[in-house]
């Protein structure tokens, strides 16, 4: 066994993804890897001052130890990460938080001393304005320091890897074309079957997932579209040279078609949302039947298409597909995510499995802190 | 830019594959890194001296050239790159044929003064005897030595990478099933459709894929499965600790249905072989109605199955798919392969798409070759 220094990791949000990614960390190979120095939730802080300690203990103590450090804020969590004498390096900064604030400030955490590398899959700093995006990789740029994102996309599907290694090897991309949301996926899998009619109302397939535990706790939030707007200017931003497609202001740069009702924009309170959304079932309803008509199901998908205009086309929304199209007869809340390319073509490369939830995307970030090691290290773990 | 030294660059058997391999080394940001330093045919060996040119001169001063060095065998090509004075290091060895001899001798290669990396689409030495698998695991212990073998299955598919990323990860792989072969999909695809009774007889489908160009010049070594077998094998071989499976001899272990009818076993002219063939086509008619009354349709699959006995069981041969299975809608020479596991169960992780044709096989090999450099160079190609 080669003996190495590990690489010290802090994860930021140990919610439902961070407590996953700590459980996964507890395998005996990752252990000798990498070493748990921190863990931030929203409220708390953990440090980790002992080499030896099981994933469960850390939860626990950090979820019951009542002389916990309380956390300051996002701005005491960058100044501890970019101290070097605080966190030793190499260091690995994991983002299992959806915040934009810490997402603003990669910049600065990445352009501290190193090596410090960053896994996340938080899609905030990768989906918004281009400058963010640039700055990340200007920090980055001349450093040892690595950034991986794959669970921004699809979760442990391989997506951004795939898009990544079609792109470096010159191929072209004509098209990609996905079913990105896994509420979205599980709400027309639902409402919009191939072949059958179904009679369950649009409000009703909502308020079923709801009380599931598929949306958000706004149903809003889903229905809005934004998060496959964020995943589709994620994969834009990574099409490397072949293309001009800009996306100065990242996903609300992406047309984007928003379920929600525009009488029902800005009911912030789920209860009323909820309770008025039956009032627009009639106009589901009717897009349902005129895609049946059609031999086809109604799918909320994204797609990036460069066949067309010469910068290409990003956009979001409801499309139809026949009853036969991998697209149609998916089911529960998978993903499914097809990239059309000059070699993948008439037949696209196709990924498809669960795009959400805690323990698959946990795994997109233990498969990046994996590869971060292999690159660092120099062996297999 | 950072400045690096290039990695030393050696294509053993540039045929098909091999070629295109070369034309996608072209791109620029790949030329920075890796320098074509040989190239070898089963018949010719091009020594490039210079660091500036392109795909099309080497491939057309290896063809044209009346000075090109004979190759002299096996031997030589294996104390040719195991020399550091000869190739500098750090070397790659691209190995794109299906030689066995070679396949044999990469323990040797890869004890030689390092760092000397391979990457190959050749099946043979991971899919044949444990001894060999670990006389090359054996040799990169302890070395910064890089071995990657993606475009062994699926070609350019992410299938390995995907298996590795869900077993170091930790998690728990219950069964992989797929359709392994190009050869196998298309004449499957055609002969048995989902919810159509197709007239063609087998015999017939086999004679357009031959006329096509998509089998081997003996059609029966597709028809063996032992393509099938082999993929299956050097899955097998990476499904980390979590089995006891084991495949003493290799793709000899695993248990195959072979399509080729015992009566033509011996039968080594192709054009006897053809012949003969539709002798047999009632037995596969009768299994093609048999499935279509059943409302499947019949497929050749590889299965790794490890939620039945202990040790796990692996087999390829036919079975039956339901008209609406993602294995029985596939179309043309697709690959598909399912990765059930403990994380993506009950649906499972799919990748699809083209699993033979040079341009993807190379696709794979440069994915890996980029690999290979990343976790050398320590920065982003």
């Amino acid at each position: 066994m080669v003996s190495v220094s590990p690489i010290n990791v802090v994860i930021v949000g140990v919610g439902l993804v961070g407590e996953q990614v700590v459980h996964q960390l507890d395998l005996p190979n990752l252990k000798r890897i990498f070493r748990i120095r921190t863990l931030y939730t929203s409220k708390k802080k953990l440090v980790v001052s002992e080499d030896v300690y099981t994933a469960s203990e850390l939860i626990s103590r950090l979820k019951s130890d009542q002389s916990n450090e309380v956390l300051g804020g996002v701005e005491d969590i960058v100044e501890y990460v970019s101290n070097s004498k605080k966190l030793p390096r190499p260091a690995l900064v994991i983002d299992c938080t959806s915040n934009q604030t810490f997402a603003d400030a990669y910049p600065r955490i990445l352009s501290s001393p190193g090596p410090i590398h960053l896994v996340t899959p938080n899609k905030k700093a990768f989906s918004g304005p281009a400058s963010l995006n640039k700055a990340i990789d200007d920090a980055c740029r001349g450093t040892p320091n690595l950034v991986y994102k794959e669970a921004t996309v699809g979760a442990g599907l391989p997506i951004i890897s795939t898009l990544r290694e079609l792109v470096v090897t010159g191929d072209e991309i004509l098209k990609i074309e996905g079913i990105f949301s896994g509420t979205m996926s599980y709400l027309f899998n639902q409402f919009s079957q191939p072949g059958k009619r179904t009679t369950t109302r649009f409000s009703e397939v909502v308020a079923g997932a709801k009380a599931n535990g598929y949306t958000e706790p706004h149903p809003g939030d889903d229905l809005n579209g934004s998060d496959v707007a964020r995943k589709l200017c994620i994969l834009a931003r990574n099409l490397g040279s072949s293309t001009t497609l800009s996306l100065p202001d990242g996903f609300q740069s992406v047309p984007t078609q928003s379920l929600v009702p525009s009488q029902l924009v800005g009911v912030d309170d789920p209860t009323d949302f909820m309770k008025r959304l039956p009032e627009f079932d009639e106009q589901f309803e009717k897009l349902k039947n005129e895609a049946f008509e059609d031999g086809c199901v109604l799918r909320f998908v994204g797609i990036v298409d460069l066949t067309g205009k010469a910068e290409g086309e990003v956009k979001a929304g409801l499309e139809k597909y026949p009853f036969a199209h991998p697209f149609a007869t998916l089911t529960g809340s998978d993903n499914i995510i097809s990239f059309r390319s000059k070699r993948y073509s008439p037949n696209p490369l196709i990924v498809q499995g669960s795009g959400a939830g805690a323990d698959v995307t946990a795994m997109g970030v233990v498969g990046d802190m994996v590869k971060v090691a292999e690159r660092t290290l120099g062996h297999n773990i």
